[in-house]
């Protein structure tokens, strides 16, 4: 299931979006021990959409019919919205702006999926609906916080999805489920009907099963939101890609892979694939990046956190579940002082990282250095949980552009994902460079 | 004395360096009842530069044999850097970037100029060297911060100065002394060698007797210093001025003089003027500029004051001039929860800004409402400096380029100022406008 598949079965007359909405959820249906969803939408809650796409041509629309997923921190109009906390929940007036353009274009929303309770986790198990389970295997974790989002696409439960990304909430999950995760430069994708994590990092992100399709997605997804003060313009001019090209990858002893030979391996062979392609690797040193990393939680950012759900804490501290609040309190006390003190040291982190990425045309890391079991994040979800932001906790502090892909499978079938990064607003490039990178390996 | 005067003498023979420092230690000592200097060099700390544009032809350096001012909050090598506080004095062992690139360029440091203490305030009169007298009527406050640095160009003593200007302090005293007063874009002038003050916001200023030598030492001061966090790439492309323009001014009842009715019809003859040379003024509410100059004191970014200076404050709070004091320890008590409020708020006013700054080509403000003397300023510093800050202090906040320049005279001979804002980066534009207003003024 993929959007030029379904594009030509509904153009041949061969599919209809109301049969294709059928199937997909008979497909809920069996996976309804795994809770992916925490809403799906009710047969009249649909129709609007379907009755709307009945009355156009499929190729009057780019999104026409294709089914997409909403991270349930992401407003869809008239349908509760809880960020994994039930008592938080309200059901919004209005969708939010990315979401309304993904639906005027066509795309139907199937219903609102299950993700770390406010987005605060990268392992997908902090949710009161319960651990989202991988879809591969479900001993594993799905990953985070986008947990939902990835594995409904994983599941052909939706062509593509719809997560949000602060953290790393985009890329992990999409690593451990083998999908693409699209990581935009903050502010292409409006933020406007999105429920805080920190507001000045935020971003939406897409999961799809290939490039071609999350590209599709980006396409009509990013466009600028007058009324989200943090959107911006994506410039029209993009880098391309040159037969010959550079990449930075971390020193060696600055890769962490938590004992996870295969993973190892795996990196070792993404980094010979794109120098199949015409790449040279540049072994960089990244202690900018990792010193940025540092700041997202110990440092003043946690606020946002705090700030965004500050009523609600201070009132009803019951609603949250343990680690996250104690993330969240943790932001409580920071002083304005400790802000500019860690602002002071982040400029000279991103002045040090972008005179390293001027050098290359993008970097290449793991998306995480493992993978974990439910039960091994159940016994240390803080400590594990913070190994899987190893590569990804740096990225919006730095304002870079990322997209996480599919780089093979261990042993025992799980996934492996590589990251590749770049300044801002270079987001087509890196799409481009993921799907060579991705075809040759279908080739081999 | 001007750059072309002074280029025009080196070159026929008729001038020397060495000759013109003569004249010009003339002129410092016939004002040396005035605090503008807190240093002025011996004749064997300018020994090395003279010797050295003795080695060179007067055509090989852009601002050969140009005598400048620094303001005593910007390092000179081997001369003390007080701040305006002499507990604070320290001996650079090299220029700050900006000074350094003025010296090779050819201009010859005189001294080091007098200013409100630690850069906090609008006045001039806020230092231990004494308050600085206006350039017209010493009974008049010089403005400040950068009083010393606008008091020595207007008396002939440096054709150009350094300055820094946070909230205002690279405009006030350009208004107040007839000057035309540079406040670029943040980041495109290093601020690497500069003492402090908000370090997110503060920019190095220039004042200079017209456009014309103005824009020549930006354009030698402009220059990306990689070991700046804040410093920014100019762009090399550039909006240009048009024969018909527009120019936003804010509603009537958003003008405040303070009484002063000669400004106000001085202002508007500055309208006129600007509409005769083919402008269209069009009134904006200026809301969201004025809501943003409210966070400059008292949001967190005061803050930004206290981290610069915590040390010194915490164990020597005695070497503070009191309201510098009360200023600087009002930072301390903000929490990070306060600073991500006023983020939040200031990224709305600033998209709000840039939409009503998208209708026009730049926008037209007084610098100031209106002068106060020393003693009116003695009466009352707190309240008169923040009516000094009305049209200035949002500035920085607000990312915008600034061009200061005088717009005539009132009855008792003191000066009016006007200021041209625009986007980061436009300051050419507001340069070339600029210019022409004065210019016009002066062919009538």
């Amino acid at each position: 299931m993929n959007i030029s598949d379904l594009r030509k079965a509904y153009k041949e007359k061969s599919l209809t979006a109301r049969s294709l909405i059928m199937q997909i959820k008979e497909r809920i249906k069996i996976h309804e021990d795994n809770p992916i969803w925490i809403y799906t939408l009710s047969d009249s809650e649909l129709e609007p959409y379907l009755t709307r796409l009945e009355e156009c041509e499929p190729s009057s629309l780019p999104l026409y019919g294709i089914p997409f997923a909403i991270k349930d921190n992401i407003d869809l109009e008239g349908i509760p919205t809880t960020a994994g906390c039930p008592d938080y929940s309200y059901v919004p007036k209005e969708s939010a702006y990315v979401v309304s353009c993904l639906i005027e274009a066509g795309a139907i929303p199937i219903g609102k999926t299950n993700l770390d309770q406010f987005a605060t986790g990268l392992v997908g198990t902090r949710s009161p609906y319960g651990a989202c389970q991988n879809s591969i295997n479900a001993k594993y974790i799905s990953g985070g916080s986008s947990s939902g989002s990835a594995v409904s696409v994983a599941l052909d439960m939706a062509v593509f999805s719809l997560g949000t990304d602060t953290a790393g909430s985009g890329r992990v999950p999409a690593a451990f489920n083998n999908l693409v995760g699209i990581k935009p430069s903050k502010g292409i994708l409006s933020t406007s009907g999105v429920v805080p994590a920190c507001r000045s990092l935020d971003c939406v992100s897409i999961f799809a099963k290939d490039t071609k399709d999350a590209r599709e997605v980006f396409d009509v997804a990013v466009s600028f939101d007058t009324l989200d003060p943090y959107s911006r313009v994506m410039p029209k001019t993009q880098k391309s890609v040159e037969t010959t090209f550079s990449f930075a990858i971390p020193k060696e002893d600055q890769l962490k892979f938590f004992g996870d030979k295969e993973a190892e391996v795996l990196y070792k062979n993404a980094i010979k694939r794109f120098e199949e392609m015409g790449g040279v690797a540049v072994e960089i040193d990244f202690s900018p990046m990792l010193e940025a990393a540092n700041l997202l939680y110990y440092g003043p950012w946690v606020t946002e956190r705090y700030v965004a759900l500050k009523d609600m804490i201070e009132t009803k501290p019951e609603s949250f579940i343990e680690v996250t609040k104690t993330i969240i309190l943790s932001g409580k006390t920071k002083s304005a002082e400790d802000y500019f003190n860690a602002e002071y040291k982040l400029k000279v982190y991103k002045r040090q990282a972008d005179i390293l990425m001027d050098k290359v045309d993008f970097a290449l890391t793991p998306t995480t250095g493992t993978i974990y079991t439910i039960d091994e994040v159940n016994a240390d979800t803080v400590e594990l949980n913070s190994n899987l932001g190893y590569y990804t906790n740096f990225m919006n502090l730095l304002d870079f552009s990322a997209f996480a892909i599919p780089a093979g499978f261990r042993k025992n079938e799980m996934p492996f994902g590589v990251t590749l990064f770049a300044e801002a607003f270079e987001d087509r490039k890196l799409m481009e460079l993921g799907e060579k990178f991705i075809l040759k390996d279908s080739n081999v």
